[in-house]
């Protein structure tokens, strides 16, 4: 240990300093951690900007006084240019996967877990992984599953803003999403955007919402916020693949009349795909009494999972408080 | 050699049906042999799946009988949706490279030289090279440097389709381009669409330029053709980065008065970038009696290569009769 001429400890001196410090720290922040992601996918490259412009000029965000970490989900397939190196690091939060994996996301799932999971070196309470989308999806959240803290926090966040939920459940061959390894955590879409572009536009909705996150949780663990009667979620029903031919190639596009439609629905009938030659695939499912919402059309990166879009359904639920309980349930948990 | 009972060489069989073969294509067809590349880019798919399509589906192409080939430029890099595996495939060919290099895409430039360069198996005096853009360029021809048969066919399919012509030349720092090692060449790109995405905008603009393409080089190869009296050029002047900080981080990004707006002249004091806290970088170039243009504005592709934009100048030439000339020498040329 580190002493100086006269026989003072400094060790002991930097451990009264930083007493004091915490002692400090604590009137003044909250004891609630808050990680925020981006680039999970390296190619997504609006919100990683974000963060390090933040970073460089602090003063550009109110903070609230939470403990508020950002960090680059997968840094380097993000200086590469690419979605990912071996495999999509949002299907990679997974025990089995840790267990058998040796792929670099999975040792980069665990990495993250290890630094801000529930049992990490600096616990987050809450989680917010930021994305983009090739789609023309706007800015909307999506909540993987019902955990209430979820709800809860989407239901405030669209209180607030507006924002569609995309409700995704119930798939089990998309698994291992990121924000599902916290104790409450939810996705921020924003689109349209190309990978590995920055666009003003994209920029200032990341920059949008990234504040009113923050806000939202401040004034919900301040206890100072309106409770909304009703949450309006789109429930996932399922992924649709494109037309493919006997070879498993892609035998039509996104039909005119649909590409840049996300969020507007579509009913028995209604033009899906085109092909080559003119021809039109139509839809041929839902009802009368169901209008189906088409999202994530044409995403980029979905080709390669087979999914030209996914198709959900408008439901209106009640607001429940004890969704909110869990929510502040959480909050007050001391991650300190 | 293979024989049958009775004495007869198979060989010789085979050699003279070829013969009536050739003689009866000689008749209806022209002895002008067109390549057209598709994915010379990986990622840029739309013309790639055009060209599937189009072997698919011979009848929707009208080829007045020209002979015409299309190969997909970078078929691995296309596979694996990569702009390249270990370098630009259209900074490739060059007798420089051809010498030092082993990337991938070095050799299959000489592969591709060697299967339909002026020299390979199966020579062709044309060649059109299809590429996509996430700039919003629209549709348009990129001319590189001043040779005559170029500049003679940019005039014609200008005229007849009124794509704007972006010429290309003097930048020592980009060389190698697929089409200058052909007679004659042209890139035709087509944009705004994200990387890896098909779009139906893409795709229509993408079949309607390749179909004008061959029945203007038809027309002019038939000395069918109303020579046009001018020609408009965007002569590339430079290419201009993003602000950087000192780590050469790119610090601000493309103005939203700017995105988007390809090929709309700015002057000085126009904004071109903007920084994150809302700072305005403006043009401060130009002068009164110039109006400079910008093109491939907020190109994905280009960021790698430090490149926001490329600025250009318009300019009206006279159309030259020996340019035609040149071309009609290269059309008559027997590769047969």
């Amino acid at each position: 240990m580190a002493t100086i001429a006269g026989g003072i400890d400094m060790g002991d001196v930097f451990l009264v300093i930083f007493k004091v410090i915490k002692v400090f720290a604590s009137k003044v922040m909250s004891g609630l951690n808050v990680l925020f992601v981006a680039g999970t996918h390296g190619n997504e490259v609006n919100a990683p900007w974000v963060f390090d412009q933040w970073n460089s000029h602090p003063n550009l965000i109110q903070t609230y006084g939470l403990n508020l970490s950002t960090i680059i989900g997968n840094p380097i397939a993000r200086e590469k240019g690419k979605r990912y190196i071996d495999r999509d690091l949002n299907r990679s939060f997974s025990e089995r996967l840790f267990l058998s994996s040796n792929d670099y996301e999975v040792g980069r799932a665990k990495e993250l877990l290890d630094l801000y999971g529930p049992n990490g070196r600096r616990p987050c309470q809450i989680v917010i992984d930021f994305h983009s989308t090739t789609s023309c999806m706007g800015c909307c959240l999506v909540v993987y599953g019902r955990r209430f803290a979820d709800l809860a926090l989407a239901s405030l966040l669209q209180s607030r803003l507006g924002l569609p939920i995309y409700l995704y459940e119930g798939d089990a061959s998309q698994q291992g999403f990121l924000v599902e390894s916290w104790p409450c955590g939810l996705v921020i879409e924003i689109g349209p955007v190309p990978q590995g572009l920055l666009h003003h536009n994209i920029v200032r909705k990341t920059l949008t919402s990234l504040q009113f996150c923050i806000e939202e949780i401040h004034k919900a663990q301040a206890d100072i916020i309106n409770l909304p009667d009703k949450i309006l979620v789109h429930r996932h029903l399922k992924s649709m693949d494109f037309p493919r031919d006997s070879l498993g190639n892609q035998r039509a596009f996104v039909h005119p009349k649909l590409q840049d439609k996300d969020w507007l629905p579509i009913s028995y009938g209604d033009p899906l795909f085109q092909t080559f030659d003119g021809h039109d695939i139509t839809f041929i499912e839902g009802s009368d009494s169901e209008l189906i919402i088409p999202v994530f059309i044409n995403e980029a990166a979905y080709i390669e999972k087979g999914i030209a879009m996914s198709l959900t359904l408008k439901e209106s639920w009640d607001f429940k408080k004890k969704w909110y309980i869990h929510l502040k349930e959480i909050l007050s948990r001391n991650y300190e």
